[in-house]
């Protein structure tokens, strides 16, 4: 029987994870039961939101436990079904663990289709990073030609990705990012200009490279940088609020709304929103995300990390802004 | 030729506004130009946003020039018309002066009729406060029956409005001011439950009175008061700024919108408005209004301070939270 190596929240952060946050332990490799899959992991995707599942505080979902498995994004093969959906060797996706393998209930995953391009995309801009892009944008920042739309976190897997299609939408879109080479990579893929927050000054350059104000914000950091933006919005302007990485290691309550005033000045709507919440419009999501791609308007970085024992590495490179595009680990064998 | 007391701004206000910041001078009174009305001021209205206007800084609107006439929305009487609309003796409402007389284009008054009730509510519950809360509410913060709406200063002009038209679209309203008194004149009037926030734990007081979470929050304060109530946000949630109070005589910039990611559990939504925005609509919203009072839905307040050298007092009176209801400064006869 096949080893299984996994990673447990070994205890919870305070501040900045670490390696001792992390056990990796070795068991056999499960079985799959009824209307189960076994499901032998080939990629997997560290998120932002994973350190929000390590805090023993209330949220839109339950913490992790300590000792339990770290839960991911995952692509891989089926090794055994016992659902009527999916045979060996199909390439599906779902939300697994931090391991080699992993069962799930059939119901859960998703077939992906290898020939419609690397199935890393799956876990990127074909799957949550580019869904959340997708109707964060649409549904809820909703731009329109014309606009000055400001990305924050723009080099990522999410923010890569609304910069594009607010630029496919007709609408003049300036990135913040804290790389030099992200700042290239956003302006080589349609943005209009960026601004790297580790060297430059964010408040006078947002002032350069939107004189007309700022009608759209996909808010994916919070902190100083939201600080920044908000004195720009314009009269009815809308605030997509997607993340807020600047705060998930923090160890004090964060300071309060006591901003609103420039809200009431711009009549601006402010608006929170969750992917989950569109789950029945995902293939919706992913018609429009794969046919910009095949017509070239919709580029996608990825910055794979390799090995299952790297993981903890990976998630913390989110938190330094080392990845550009979508942060992956490609699993070894075992 | 008639005497005409009027009060100036004579300095900026750094921090709590005091009588040093205003100057009352006293000239012949003006006289109406082409199409213009020279109005008897019969009260003036004294409201928050005044003290922004007093404040060197971007704003919505222009800020006042120091040693310029305080303005005021107000209500009187024509005693000079060159415009078709008006003539000597109607009583008319709109945005004047501080001041025993005023001159106005005839175009930017509205008549009141006396005969509809007491010719001051055209300064309150079917004035511009009036109407605040009637479009801030049906228009902004949607509540539906069954919803569980917050309104902060809540005895208020705006706020006592909000509450009653919530609870006629058969909510739970649960109120927050500064004042026993306030708490029981809202608790008479529809509003299920009031906190003082003067002698309660907010925090503790709204779990309590808001056991299923908060559906619409009416935000008029800002500050300590509003950091309470976002926790308690529901899925789906609306929240109107209408006004930032604690933050107006603050010396400091405030803090920044660090607390976002509460939006982002809740999905919900938060806008600022104005308004003057629904000028063209002004109509439909005293309609419904003064069609609540005469059904008795919609009960008001008012709190008159005598003469216009107390004007000052009257209008420090509004961060002190000493009104229940609309403050109004009733103008004796110079």
């Amino acid at each position: 029987m096949a080893k299984n190596r996994q990673w447990l929240l070994s205890s919870r952060p305070t501040g900045e994870p670490t390696a001792e946050n992390f056990e990796l332990v070795e068991t056999d490799a499960p079985t799959a039961g009824t209307r189960e899959v076994l499901v032998r992991t080939e990629y997997l995707s560290v998120d932002p939101y994973m350190r929000g599942r390590m805090r023993d505080a209330e949220s839109y979902a339950e913490p992790w436990a300590v000792g339990d498995p770290m839960k991911a994004g995952v692509v891989g093969s089926v090794v055994e079904s016992e659902h009527p959906d999916f045979e060996a060797g199909d390439t599906v996706t779902g939300n697994l663990l931090w391991a080699d393998y992993a069962v799930a209930d059939g119901d859960d995953l998703r077939p992906v289709d290898p020939d419609r391009g690397p199935i890393s995309t799956a876990l990127g801009v074909l799957g949550m990073p580019g869904v959340t892009a997708y109707f964060g944008t649409t549904d809820v920042a909703e731009p329109t030609a014309g606009d000055t739309v400001v990305v924050s976190a723009a080099g990522g897997a999410v923010g890569s990705v609304v910069g594009q299609i607010a630029a496919l939408s007709g609408c003049r879109v300036v990135g913040i990012a804290g790389a030099d080479e992200k700042i290239e990579w956003i302006e080589s893929i349609g943005f209009d200009a960026g601004i790297n927050y580790e060297t430059a000054d964010v408040r006078e350059r947002l002032r350069e490279t939107c004189p007309d104000g700022v009608d759209v914000y996909f808010d994916n950091v919070g902190g100083p940088i939201t600080d920044a933006v908000w004195p720009l919005l314009n009269v009815r302007s809308r605030v997509a609020v997607c993340g807020q990485i600047s705060t998930y290691n923090a160890t004090e309550t964060p300071t309060g709304p006591r901003k609103l005033m420039q809200l009431i000045q711009s009549r601006a709507r402010v608006e929170g929103f969750l992917v989950r919440d569109y789950e029945s419009r995902w293939d919706e999501a992913l018609d429009r995300l794969s046919g910009w791609i095949e017509s070239g308007d919709l580029e996608y970085e990825e910055n794979v990390v390799e090995g299952l024992k790297n993981a903890p590495e990976a998630f913390f490179g989110l938190f330094e802004g080392t990845n550009i595009g979508k942060q992956l680990v490609r699993v070894d064998r075992a």
